[in-house]
């Protein structure tokens, strides 16, 4: 499959003083994927191959059930046959 | 990683009338992966092993490459250490 | 605007063994707001006029600042001309 | 109620080509609301009074309504009393 974006938001249930250091440590994680990633104050968005995220998407839960008890995350995924860019999608608007 | 839920959502990009023909068959496919799972108003959600829901999507994201050239999915996990179930979430509103 | 459905869900910045009972109680709202409603795993779906619903928000919004000192909401809207149901989204599933 | 951010994501039911055109429009609307404003690769993100922005959801859904017969619109709002901002929150990683 061709490249995707995928946006991540990640809820940790922790007191709201906790919550900017958790995910810190997410963005920090999702940081060292390799792909083009860009912090937005909703979520994290990525640009890569679907099957690729997916994976990752592994180890990222594994990283954060080492930190909390408990966590939503959301992933937004667009998908676009030939592929999709984070700069095709905003770079009108920057 | 224990049992997790996962609430998929999928907008393909087709003409109002068609979606929920492919929607359809997105969840007939889901319907097949064994797990258990539950049709909602706005996703579909199933129980299991968060890194085997992770491999089936890839499957699935293959399943709707194969149906329409674009398509938002949106994947809404819910962990908890020690596992959740959809029946933990919902039983005392049935 | 013709009537949609709209799915809510909250999060709430709190301990893992407290999110229930917060979740619990914005339920118990939404269940006041004299709309059809669908408690499901993720979410919970209510059916009625769209700025009514908007409306009812404000309230909600209102109740969980009374609850807890940080949340996030996220509203899924399904507009369809003519207008949409619970039922016609999942009653073949049920 | 403080401010709050909102992230606003639309997914209108048109065909592949015609998706860009149908969002262009929406955060133009959006972009005229008078509030501090980002868009994102998954959403377009307002800052603003709680109450405020679910007034303006309602201008967006009717002008949403004139152009497409059927979208999705997910709004995901962050509280945190006392107020929040965009800034506060991607500040240090930009």
């Amino acid at each position: 499959m061709p490249k995707v974006t995928a946006s991540i938001k990640i809820v940790p249930a922790v007191d709201s003083k906790d919550i900017h250091g958790v995910i810190d440590k997410a963005i920090e994680h999702i940081s060292k994927w390799g792909m083009k990633y860009e912090v937005g104050p909703s979520n994290t968005t990525v640009e890569g191959e679907y099957e690729v995220i997916l994976d990752k998407l592994k180890e990222l839960g594994k990283h954060m059930e080492s930190l909390v008890d408990r966590f939503v995350m959301i992933v937004d995924f667009d998908y676009k046959r030939g592929g999709i860019s984070i700069d095709e999608k905003v770079s009108k608007y920057r």
